[in-house]
């Protein structure tokens, strides 16, 4: 049995992973915060964050527990790993391996935890091959940035799809879909299902 | 008791409500058709353009007969109407009064089966207000396009969204949410529901 590649994300209703401007900025930071609203006050959360006790559990912890718990290995490309660089804590919250594709030659980080990032030079198939090698029968979950799924999306490597669907308009930021290539694929859905905030929404990839 | 403000639309994953390229050429016609599928083979959608007896019954079909229903009027934009005016049956399928906002001069424009078009020639908000007169208790579809749709979300004039979401990717085309003034409105989702192919969102309209 081989996993699955997919991704995760919350997008807002108008097709964006991130507002506008600077990431960090005051206004960047409450948008952010508003598209990802959902997530903050779950348990699983907060454990997995370290942030302290408590927190919500119902239908929305449980899949971001699911969500977690399926992936065996993560995919990221450079500017993400730039960022969380800075903005993970020392223990990442990954707890798998991490393949980062990048043209910067760089040594495995290990961090407390159970996080290893490795930092793959030579494209994203190779980085797929590897994390797919590390995840075993777990899926690979391509964790971003929105290019970087993208890509994967245009060269036909994601079986799933797996979205947040948030309750807020951007106007403007990254969009989720910038470049696809939308002649590639063709979409089944698998699951559309509302929680409190937002609709998690799953669909299958199928070739066109 | 006075009637909501609504639009009613199908939109790809990727946030489009039309593909690239003209209308009516037949790589548009195959994506469009993509886009609305959910809705062809339904019996409402056949009566209502007397296409013939037969069709699909069930919640998709459900969800079309109320979204007609609940219309007393509609507004739409000059290039809606343009297209429209080559595209419709001589019974045009609205069968209520229509406000066309427009600079043309022209009477009004009565079709068999009770559908009205009148010409509007200042501004979204008288198109807006006569179009309530005429739906009395019923509620008003801004009918489209796109840009008529956002001129009047911008203009804090709707009370919902309903969007059916259809699992497809455009990549280019145009968006549904095109200019819309983000700051300007904050959602409340109300209804997520998935029938066969798409997935019926409805979201009610708070300022911020």
């Amino acid at each position: 049995m081989v996993g699955k590649v997919f991704f995760s994300v919350s997008m807002s209703l108008d097709g964006f992973v991130a507002p506008e401007g600077r990431m960090g900025e005051p206004n960047w930071t409450a948008r952010w915060m508003e598209l990802q609203q959902w997530i903050f006050p779950q348990r699983f959360f907060r454990e997995n964050l370290k942030l302290g006790e408590g927190g919500q559990e119902g239908r929305e912890n449980d899949i971001l527990r699911e969500t977690f718990e399926r992936t065996g290995a993560s995919v990221m490309g450079k500017r993400m790993f730039d960022l969380g660089e800075q903005a993970w804590p020392e223990e990442a919250p990954f707890h798998t391996p991490v393949f980062v594709v990048t043209h910067e030659k760089r040594a495995p980080w290990e961090r407390p935890g159970g996080t290893t990032f490795h930092f793959i030079n030579d494209g994203i198939g190779t980085a797929l091959d590897q994390a797919r090698r590390a995840a075993g029968d777990r899926d690979v979950r391509i964790a971003g940035g929105g290019a970087t799924i993208v890509e994967y999306v245009n060269a036909g490597l994601i079986d799933e799809f797996s979205i947040a669907l948030s309750p807020v308009l951007f106007g403007s930021g990254i969009r989720l879909f910038e470049g696809v290539d939308a002649g590639r694929v063709a979409l089944e859905p698998v699951r559309a299902e509302p929680t409190q905030r937002v609709t998690h929404l799953r669909y299958a990839v199928r070739p066109r």
